[in-house]
């Protein structure tokens, strides 16, 4: 495939660890809620995968923009914009939820931080959720503020990342549980932790609020990384389908809804909770979905999915679409992630794809991978 | 200034278009409204400039994506997101319309087409608008649909442009006035196209909607083309700055009101249309701007502006920000859009400014620079 340039501009926001990650190499990047995200450095992409599960890399994810909604009615708003209960959510803790519309369709996948009783933070993905969010409560008339806080998160991520974290900040931070955040002191200002990220190799994010410090922080990674083999990095294709971490924009989007994209557990409809969609939820639930997310192995060992990929059975039915998808070395073949259609969910489907001109087999599987 | 590839992935739309314009030599892309903008083929931004003002390009614009808002509130919402009158607003008319919220802060200046009583398409600069104007719908029970319409925009960009058309769909095309719209048919579809487009070097806008014939007729342009030396193009940085066509993201954002961007003639607060914002902006209007949108040239040849840059005054007081910035061949000199705070609105305030470590002065003017 030919490359092309990113053409720069201020509407395309550099983060405040741009000029170092471009000091320390990157090659390319994917512009992700108006800002630069790094995709590449001067690895290949395998390579930094072998990397990532083997070592640890620090990751700009700036572009994990933080709509802060505070407020009176600020639980309030967040609830109703969510199939997932947090009634009983806890200062502390982060959690995956999807935001939904009336008609139940994915605005969003954020990762939900409850900061106080009526402080939240919403980890967004790729969209403006910030504008549903102010739109509904300027018509509801809820008294709330909403804005996008001024954080800007780098991730530590692989499975030494707890190792290089306690040289810097202590053994404190072992105790940190999956999803759980809490506050460590560097450079003489609190930084928001998590024990989280867009991994399955073990994880930190640091939600970095006061720039000098948390630059600061940054650099003293790399000042202590070299025993623990740390590079800069970014999320990993491989490694991110492998792990079937979803992508909003690739793998879901606002045509599902999340019982199609494997969400049940995040979707609560036995209560009298109130959430946008629950109606239309509750439909589809006694009807049975449509169509459904599943993992696809592909006997090739090279794809490149920059659009959505018809998906054929055996006798040239269209079942499906592949949304995304690498070549995974521990698999041997090309593995991704593709909506199904109804009725075509058995999970050993024998199918038929054309990648760019070459016919090739395969065959479907549940997701995760592993 | 260091090259970066893009990393294309589904996330980041392609158009229809896209295999076209990669043909054509297309070198470079941004993103906008998650898709591809292309903005470099294998002329020089120059040649490209000159070859727009003595010419003809077809440009690639499919990023301007048409938010459709029909139904029995629809004419009622949309007022209620613009401070532009549009009550007397004509079906087969665009309007450049600022959208706001409630602390009049901009949204989006879409240009709003009235397809009926009761249909719109918002065409949209660089925001996910469609899910502030779905918050509200939902907010306030409004009876309307929103959602992405299927309309690809091709714009036919130059001096040349009219001819061009003429050439392919017949002379009932000269009687289209700037910024109306009306259906041609080419190759047995209708096609919307309206007599606007992001130059001032006259233009239309072919919202393509009928996948087959729109192609056909980008392709049908490129063969009969020859004779006024048309080229494929994209909007051109010194040619946009020269003629003032502001960029949402670049020049203009959330942080700013419409009178602080010179919008003063999109603002209607004399009669008792309603709209969100319209206490703040009258607010501002008494008490004044804190800030101005306004023209800066600048003593050098050479810039590249990819975030705010801070302005000073002799005494080196700061006195507001750089936003966008590009050489230009007829003023043979830099000029670039600036948000400038009171009270150093005089249009020959001397500036200084640091670009990439050097030293450079300058004064303010007034916009439009021509």
């Amino acid at each position: 495939m030919k490359n092309y340039f990113i053409s720069k501009s201020k509407r395309l926001r550099g983060t405040p660890y741009t000029s170092r990650v471009e000091k320390q190499g990157v090659t390319a990047y994917t512009i992700y809620n108006h800002m630069l995200l790094p995709t590449r450095f001067e690895d290949t992409l395998e390579e930094a995968y072998h990397h990532l599960k083997e070592h640890v890399q620090v990751w700009d994810v700036s572009v994990q923009r933080q709509t802060e909604i505070n407020g009176k009615d600020s639980s309030r708003l967040v609830q109703l914009m969510t199939c997932r209960d947090l009634s009983k959510a806890k200062v502390g803790r982060c959690y995956y939820a999807p935001i939904i519309d009336h008609n139940a369709k994915l605005i969003s996948d954020p990762v939900i931080l409850k900061l106080a009783e009526d402080r939240w933070w919403i980890s967004l993905s790729d969209s403006d959720f910030e504008l549903f969010a102010k739109g509904l409560a300027i018509g509801l008339k809820y008294d709330v503020n909403i804005f996008e806080a001024k954080v800007d998160i780098f991730s530590v991520q692989g499975p030494k990342s707890t190792d290089l974290m306690k040289k810097v900040l202590g053994p404190k931070i072992e105790e940190l549980k999956f999803f759980g955040f809490d506050y460590y002191e560097f450079a003489g200002s609190k930084h928001l932790i998590a024990k989280s990220g867009w991994s399955k190799q073990s994880g930190f994010e640091v939600y970095m609020e006061h720039e000098k410090a948390g630059l600061a922080f940054y650099d003293k990674l790399f000042e202590v990384g070299d025993e623990f083999n740390l590079k800069p990095g970014c999320p990993n294709l491989i490694e991110r389908i492998e792990s079937s971490l979803l992508s909003y924009g690739n793998d879901i989007d606002i045509g599902d809804n999340p019982l199609e994209c494997g969400f049940d557990k995040y979707v609560n409809l036995d209560n009298d909770l109130e959430f946008l969609g629950k109606d239309e939820l509750k439909k589809v639930k006694s009807e049975g979905i449509k169509k459904k997310l599943m993992g696809v192995k592909i006997d090739t060992n090279e794809i490149a999915v920059t659009s959505s990929i018809n998906i054929y059975d055996n006798s040239n039915n269209l079942i499906g679409e592949l949304r995304s998808g690498s070549f995974n070395p521990m698999f041997k073949q090309v593995i991704g992630i593709a909506m199904i259609n109804k009725p075509y969910f058995n999970a050993s489907q024998e199918i038929k794809i054309n990648l760019d001109g070459k016919n090739c087999t395969g065959k479907l599987c549940d997701l995760p991978f592993i």
